[in-house]
């Protein structure tokens, strides 16, 4: 399937804003959760309660917007991702490479480890003219909310999911990857994107 | 000035993502404040926690934002908006018409009651599919974000400011509405944005 000619016309499709806008956004949700646990919480709970909060925004973010990508896209890719002889793999592969095409116009690299395990890795950009603050450093993950949405959009085609982050550029690394591993699929139900 | 035209310019300008990953991302932020501070907090107080929040966000969008505006509109808007002698509504009804024409394309009315008081009335696109949690209706301000915004953006300018919602289409009111009244103006200090 070229994710890549079906992502590009669904980007030009959609409505936009500037990038700034949610740059400006997400960094600032990002310095509010630090300082509000900052000032409430202590030591490395700060970070956990930060990071946690910022991947169940994710997570809702990615139920919402897995939509978009079934309703935008041509629906044979609807029809392949909802499809129960689609394996785990396969699937995250399509909708991670339009996602992020439909989103931000960016090709993302999804390697297979095995399969119930995929490393994905994600554009430079998310983590462009970011600063963390400085006793955020080493315990902030700017890339939680990335995971959520993921484990959400995932989670809509019935694939339960854990999203963690391998390697993050505002900490040193060289890229900004996360890695995608099955937890279980619900064979039972329809996917949820067709109640 | 014809800020509509400068703010076309400005927002044709600008590096783009959809407009539904920011209203997603906003409308998930909304909701998990809503839910935590119910959570954690009992009556009123919620809307107050929450409502707090999001302006203090909006506000730190704003001072970085209206840089944005300050460095991608001719030289002579920075000039004008930065100058001792520019009052205080010509400088804010300057102000907020750039910065809804740079990121939303969308053109605000602004009026002025009196020298210290104006009323912006905000696109009806900024409350489009929005629906508040059940217990948050007449108690979330789903506009917080935007008074906090123009707050910051008006305070680089050495305006400080008081924002606040008059109407909003959430709650039933036929328009968005938020009414900005001066404070009080920094004089000592030269415009921030010059630092």
């Amino acid at each position: 399937m070229n994710t890549k000619t079906i992502g590009e016309e669904m980007w030009k499709a959609e409505e936009k804003v500037p990038a700034d806008m949610f740059h400006c956004l997400y960094g600032a949700i990002v310095a509010e959760y630090w300082r509000f646990h900052d000032d409430n919480d202590s030591g490395a709970d700060v970070s956990n309660a930060a990071n946690t909060r910022l991947d169940k925004i994710g997570h809702q973010m990615g139920c919402r917007l897995v939509e978009g990508v079934c309703a935008k896209a041509p629906p044979s890719v609807s029809v392949f991702l909802a499809s129960p002889t689609t394996g785990f793999v396969q699937a995250g592969e399509v909708l991670v490479k339009l996602l992020f095409k439909q989103l931000m116009n960016a090709s993302v690299q999804v390697s297979a480890v095995d399969n119930f395990k995929v490393i994905v890795t994600l554009p430079n950009d998310l983590t462009r003219n970011v600063q963390l603050p400085d006793n955020a450093r080493n315990h902030l993950s700017y890339l939680s909310i990335w995971c959520g949405i993921l484990r959400g959009a995932m989670e809509m085609l019935n694939w339960r999911v854990n999203v963690t982050v391998v390697s993050d550029m505002l900490l040193g690394d060289s890229k900004n990857e996360v890695e995608m591993t099955l937890i279980d699929r619900l064979h039972d139900a329809k996917p949820r994107l067709e109640d």
